[in-house]
């Protein structure tokens, strides 16, 4: 046995749980599988001591570390390219509190999304982030402050962390945040750790602010004659007092790629373009929005209004929406990009990626989140060998993102950096910001150890 | 003419906006006025160039600067206790762009709280954030991250700043965040420094986040026979989906002395304590919450229910309401706290400082947002000479905190540490998180310049 396996054992008192030799591909990359890194041990850790063990002695030899949940990221967060250690906290799964005086869950870092979603509703509260990856662990939607379909109504992730405990590059264990509502007792290093895609901090712990349940959940289709008309009408729903959950819009030639893919049909297949709305709360406030929304989309000039009362139909409704990207993959492989733009600018980017698409030859698909100007676009690679591919993204990603920072746009509003957005980001960002990151990097990690050079690290 | 008179002048060409000689003591301490401060010059800054070249000037010639807004601050945060340079923005004072289609409007810091409420909702959209203060100053919210009455719907300022223009401690301008509603691009800056004190940058502009304004808005007086039955109806009132804008809590001897200050009669003077509830939103779910409230303060054993339905009479019950500290005030002089404890942890809290009154002999007047388990509680002077005052007040607040911490709670929840509050801070904190929070300043303003030894500063 190797001092290095032995020295990891120490801190690791299970052999199972340290691997060496041949590592599993899976721990390499991320979700997409297509950046892979190399390393020289993976552990699997248990308990926050287990994770402050391995930083101490990290830190000390200088070896590089990897967090890494669920693994789900499509930026290559969780690919090791410096190699060391693989630091998994996969297996810290466990929720330990759930308290409905505080309305607050405690849940450690490996419980995937979609299995709090589902403790906390059955016992008669609610998680509102939904990220679009269910499988993905709450230590990785903390690490990129995901997003999701209700942050038009809820926010994203950053909204509804109470506390974390974390452990620093050198080892040290801490909490930040409390079950408390309010805080203004110093800097809050909770909203710092938040979103920083693992390069200061390892979650081990987190607490969850949760709410009501609401009673009722509605959605709508309002089906417009163009694009344009349709993204336009979400303006005038946003500064109604709607209160609407998710704002959503979609392309009818996107839809029929969706139609093609799940088998199931939208309503008026003569629009250009849909948007897609629900409601969610008490039943009359709902019914009450659901109407108002029918005025806003004849003053709009929406062709129709469709309520989905049908639980079935609207679940299908969804789901295709849901599982486009899914559906541009049957089809080719595709880079999936996360933009985001001030709202009133959603029809005109959406309109630059169609003459972008139109200019380049390169076939572009995007819908998205309409309540936040989030826009989801697939560039899809087709029948392009690596070489040609690599550099026609290259090219086709530099162009988009300087028209997006141009309207005031940001490159990512889901996803995060990783390895994958980098560059772009560096392109894009003022200076001055990009040095103001690398300095509190350098503060709390000086030996550069935790996920290093990703996202905003130079 | 002094060479440093000169070299302000430099940077302020307007000799009327530099101030050496027989500086008025209006600059040297906080709205409380109870510490006092020195300097050698208070600049009163027009631009974000202005700024930038004092913080240059001052960073270089390791000059301490206390930067200043309205001055409303009740915890010394403006008081400049290492002498230097006063750097007051009040004159920064313009709304700059009111932009209808990302629901945002732009300001400078020193625009008054009021004038943006006022200035939004003329417009037909609304900035929720409302703390106490209206006379404060929007850079000061941010820098305090304020809170008030309304933050359990809508959040606190934190939740309502879309992007900021700040200057460092060393004379750079950055803008960080954007009209985007997402932002996954690295580390968040924008919420390390809301709710920095001052300590880290000078906000020279903001972008702030509004809503649709509601269409109504209904408030809700329910009497309960003691404090206990009165504030956990509060925790079934939170767990139900009513969406509340503001829960506050009142005990029948404090609102007697409100009643005595103002000339208003609250219903129900046999009522041991009082729910105050509002709910805003369109008026079909505010019926509803209104409702629902009804059936809920029937459960948990209220003895009256009052709709406060008359616009004029609804007003009063809120001024009595904000009026509480001036009645106290007028009373005697009053050490004003802000505590917060997990929302579940609220009666407990409000008995246990029954009890150390009794215990102590020092008058403690309690009230506030039972919503967010946020209690301001006025510690009476009475007619103690100066150092008995201070001795008491030191013993009453050393074991005060210590019970909060016990409690799972926080110092502060609105108005932030300051000078006032660091030793206690410091008594009950993490020593970890107080470490982190201290390797964040030195990286960021390494000659401790701006606003040093405040807050969370050794």
């Amino acid at each position: 046995m190797s001092d290095y396996r032995k020295d990891l054992g120490k801190i690791i008192k299970d052999e199972k749980r340290i691997i060496t030799d041949h590592i599993p591909n899976v721990y390499l990359s991320d979700k997409l599988g297509r950046k892979e890194g190399n390393a020289t041990a993976v552990v699997l850790a248990k308990t926050t001591e287990e994770v402050s063990g391995i930083m101490k002695y990290a830190y000390e030899n200088r070896i590089p570390v990897t967090p890494r949940g669920a693994g789900t990221n499509l930026v290559g967060s969780t690919v090791p390219d410096h190699g060391g250690i693989i630091l998994d906290v996969s297996g810290m799964n466990r929720i330990e509190e759930f308290d409905e005086d505080t309305l607050s869950v405690t849940v450690q870092p490996g419980v995937l999304l979609k299995d709090v979603q589902s403790y906390v509703e059955e016992r008669g509260l609610f998680y509102p982030p939904d990220p679009g990856e269910k499988e993905s662990s709450i230590g990785g939607n903390i690490s990129t402050n995901a997003g999701g379909m209700r942050a038009v109504k809820y926010g994203v992730t950053r909204d509804f962390v109470r506390a974390l405990e974390v452990v620093t590059a050198d080892g040290r264990v801490l909490t930040v945040g409390s079950k408390n509502v309010k805080d203004t007792t110093g800097l809050s290093l909770k909203n710092l750790f938040i979103g920083s895609e693992g390069t200061l901090v390892i979650v081990t712990k987190a607490v969850l602010r949760l709410v009501a349940k609401p009673e009722t959940q509605v959605s709508v289709i309002i089906p417009y004659p163009d694009l344009r008309t349709g993204i336009e009408s979400v303006l005038t729903l946003l500064r109604a007092d709607l209160n609407p959950v998710a704002v959503e819009f979609m392309e009818r030639k996107v839809v029929a790629l969706g139609e093609e893919f799940s088998g199931v049909s939208y309503p008026r297949p003569d629009a250009g373009s849909y948007i897609l709305l629900s409601f969610d709360g008490n039943r009359d406030a709902v019914d009450a929005s659901v109407r108002k929304a029918s005025d806003i989309a004849k003053e709009t000039g929406a062709i129709d209004f469709v309520v989905l009362n049908d639980k079935e139909k609207s679940g299908e409704i969804w789901t295709v929406r849901g599982a486009l990207v899914n559906a541009v993959e049957a089809v080719s492989e595709q880079e999936p990009l996360d933009i985001v733009v001030p709202i009133d600018r959603t029809a005109d980017f959406v309109e630059y990626v169609n003459s972008l698409e139109e200019k380049t030859g390169v076939r572009l698909i995007s819908f998205g989140h309409a309540g936040d100007g989030n826009v989801h676009l697939c560039v899809v690679r087709g029948d392009r060998d690596e070489k040609e591919w690599e550099e026609v993204l290259d090219r086709v990603l530099t162009e988009l993102y300087s028209e997006v920072h141009k309207m005031g746009g940001l490159i990512s509003g889901e996803h995060g950096l990783g390895l994958s957005k980098r560059k772009y980001f560096f392109n894009e960002t003022d200076g001055n910001a990009v040095d103001l990151m690398n300095q509190l990097k350098e503060a709390l990690d000086p030996r550069h150890i935790l996920n290093d050079k990703k996202s905003y690290i130079r």
